[in-house]
């Protein structure tokens, strides 16, 4: 098998993890290297590749390689930019093979979400058809835990810890205050369709009466009167409720509780407040000293609090990418396998791109108590094992150590693109 | 010496370390049986002994209350709640004398800032006019850092860890994002008057042109012009913008950025949501994406990140002011003094209440630079010793262990009070 390079991009929204999925990709790469020459990383995720900015990754030592493990944030730069589909834009598809042939790119390994699996399941399905020779591996990443197939999507697990324990902890700071001051804690968490990051919050709880009291979950339409009278019974009973929202909480119409109007460069509406709705209407209705919280990227960047097992799940991934890609496999995802539940046992299985792309996991219904405002055992049987060990970065003067790359360009060997 | 107990109370809105100082006078409290009897902790604070609602800690085991030095929140319940001046209402300093006279009350501990200082300070002086004997201790502890004489309030710095941390965290996530989404990222931290807390996001960055951008103090007016040009020279230079705004920033007449026109149970404006008000701004005049997170309670909560020089600060007074009761100290409070900078050396000193109740520590004005968004290096020079250090909570099944007391109660003696 001839040698040839590998392009490497991260895509959407990143995570605490992204960067170890990264090494994975990189450290595997380079112990290959008869097969494999030079992995190159789009500046700024696929971006890089139209544009024809990439970043050579042998530029970088070892120990920075070694350090993408313990750093937070997409360190090549990531872009929210989906590719339309062949036949509205084939252009920039070919634009993509013209640069992956100047610079002997057979290996196409993209990190990313639902969106991500299908720009690679079709930039593959392209080379196929010109005649280009490319292998293309989509490396799963997604805090919104919805992509099909497997068993979880490495970057939800830190969240869901982030969010557990943040729960818990303002949760201990709202019950001690309660008898003179707040009684309502609203935290708002992410999770547009899908109330996977809401449900690990319902981990910070162990038995019953412990916070959080109730979860709004994407999945139940929201029930106004339902969720005002729970208030009000959980502040008589315990002096104090904390309540978890999801950005996609919706009304019984669809609308989202937090619709702002805006939308983003995926044609996504652009959420964020609903805290403030919900916060509003414990004011207004129930006259109750609340606080709030909205953790906004604080969550899915929080490398200070990663789960071990999602650490060790991202770099998997990417490792087992590289692994398939030389075993020949193409258009297709590294998974993630659960075996058992206690104790957790996962391996890595795949699962071809063409049954994952475009399609959304979202939470099974009996997941949610049938009150629809707090999580079942089966959804804690799913989620405890995401969230075990720590694996604290190194620090520095009292903060984390992330690494910052040299992320040395690529020679240009195209015109611009038009 | 005759032997009597002591009585301990939280005040104030609760810190992720109060209660390594609860374990410290209680640990220390237990090594001089002769001296001091039983501890009894006020159930909800002052409230607790106004109620006689004491909670019996000898009842709590050795280990439960080592575990103290970890768990965030006020074990015992706090209390937003201020004494009146001694002639407005004499009846409840009266009562708590009564309750202390009935449970052998000689000692005083009360943990919190400005207004428990003063709190405490009447109460010592009410025993000594009323004939009763009581040593009265006041214990520091307030995330926002201004009480006077002290080098640093426990509490403070790991808030201040946390702040650093989740901006360096978040920076890195939306400088990965910038090409494409979000360009402006508003985080939202505590302090109502003084920037301690903002001060301290500074630590995030190492260099020039590295996150936090900017940071709006309640020190200095908000000036709408220069911000928004600065975010613009920002967006332009960088890509990307990191605003860290403190909740007391302050238009120039004075009035919160975010005044919502409530006060809590001190008379003080109810604030909450600077964030928005800034993110608007930036939509509205600069047409750029934006995200915020409002860090609200987790801040202060978040033990699982806290500073080990927080921890052992926090831990220290407590012990301290056990022992300043037992060699006859009256009407003091411990305090942290600094002996060096590089490395943090520290000690423990004392100071006179009357010196110390209602007194608020602003930051000096040399510690933000001329332009007014940033710390200068005299303020890291402060700043970065308090954030030394990690002091990871034990862990159980993924999420910190934080305990849980058994909170017996002390018989009452008493009638309720009228």
């Amino acid at each position: 098998m001839a040698t040839r390079n590998a392009f490497y991009a991260q895509s959407g929204g990143v995570t605490a993890v992204i960067n170890a999925s990264a090494c994975g990709v990189i450290e595997t790469a380079r112990r290959h290297a008869r097969q494999i020459g030079k992995v190159y990383a789009g500046r700024n995720g696929i971006l890089g590749a139209l544009d024809e900015d990439m970043i050579d990754t042998s530029r970088e030592s070892r120990q920075a390689i070694a350090a993408l493990k313990h750093t937070p944030g997409g360190a090549f730069g990531s872009a929210r930019y989906k590719l339309k589909g062949l036949d509205q834009n084939r252009a920039e598809y070919e634009r993509l093979i013209e640069v992956f042939r100047a610079h002997d790119i057979g290996y196409f390994f993209y990190n990313g979400g639902g969106d991500s699996a299908d720009t690679c399941l079709k930039v593959s399905q392209l080379g196929a058809s010109l005649g280009y020779p490319l292998v293309a591996i989509h490396v799963p990443k997604t805090v919104d835990n919805d992509l099909p197939i497997t068993d979880t999507c490495p970057g939800f697990g830190s969240v869901a810890k982030y969010v557990a324990v943040s729960t818990r902890e303002a949760a201990l700071d709202v019950a001690s205050m309660a008898k003179t001051s707040t009684k309502v804690f609203i935290l708002e968490v992410m999770g547009r369709h899908a109330g996977w990051i809401a449900a690990a919050a319902g981990l910070a709880g162990r038995k019953a009466g412990d916070a959080p009291h109730l979860i709004l979950f994407p999945e139940i339409p929201f029930d106004r009167a339902a969720f005002l009278a729970r208030v009000r019974e959980c502040v008589d009973r315990h002096d104090y409720c904390v309540i978890v929202v999801s950005e996609g909480a919706r009304n019984p119409d669809g609308r989202f509780l937090a619709d702002a109007g805006t939308t983003d460069a995926f044609g996504h509406k652009q959420l964020g407040g609903v805290a403030t709705v919900v916060a509003e209407m414990v004011r207004s209705e129930l006259k109750l000293k609340y606080h709030y919280a909205i953790a906004d990227y604080l969550q899915r960047s929080a490398r200070h609090i990663a789960s071990k097992v999602d650490v060790e799940q991202a770099y998997a991934v990417g490792k087992a990418a590289v692994e398939l890609a030389l075993k020949g496999r193409n258009s297709v995802m590294p998974t993630i396998v659960r075996k058992s539940d206690r104790p957790y046992r996962w391996t890595i299985g795949e699962a071809p791109l063409a049954r994952v792309a475009n399609q959304e996991k979202m939470m099974p219904r009996r997941f949610i108590t049938a009150d629809g405002f707090g999580i079942t055992a089966a959804a804690r049987r799913y989620l405890e094992p995401l969230i075990q060990g720590e694996a604290y970065p190194p620090y520095r003067a009292g903060l984390p150590d992330y690494v910052t790359l040299r992320k040395v360009g690529v020679r240009r060997k195209l015109p611009p693109r038009g």
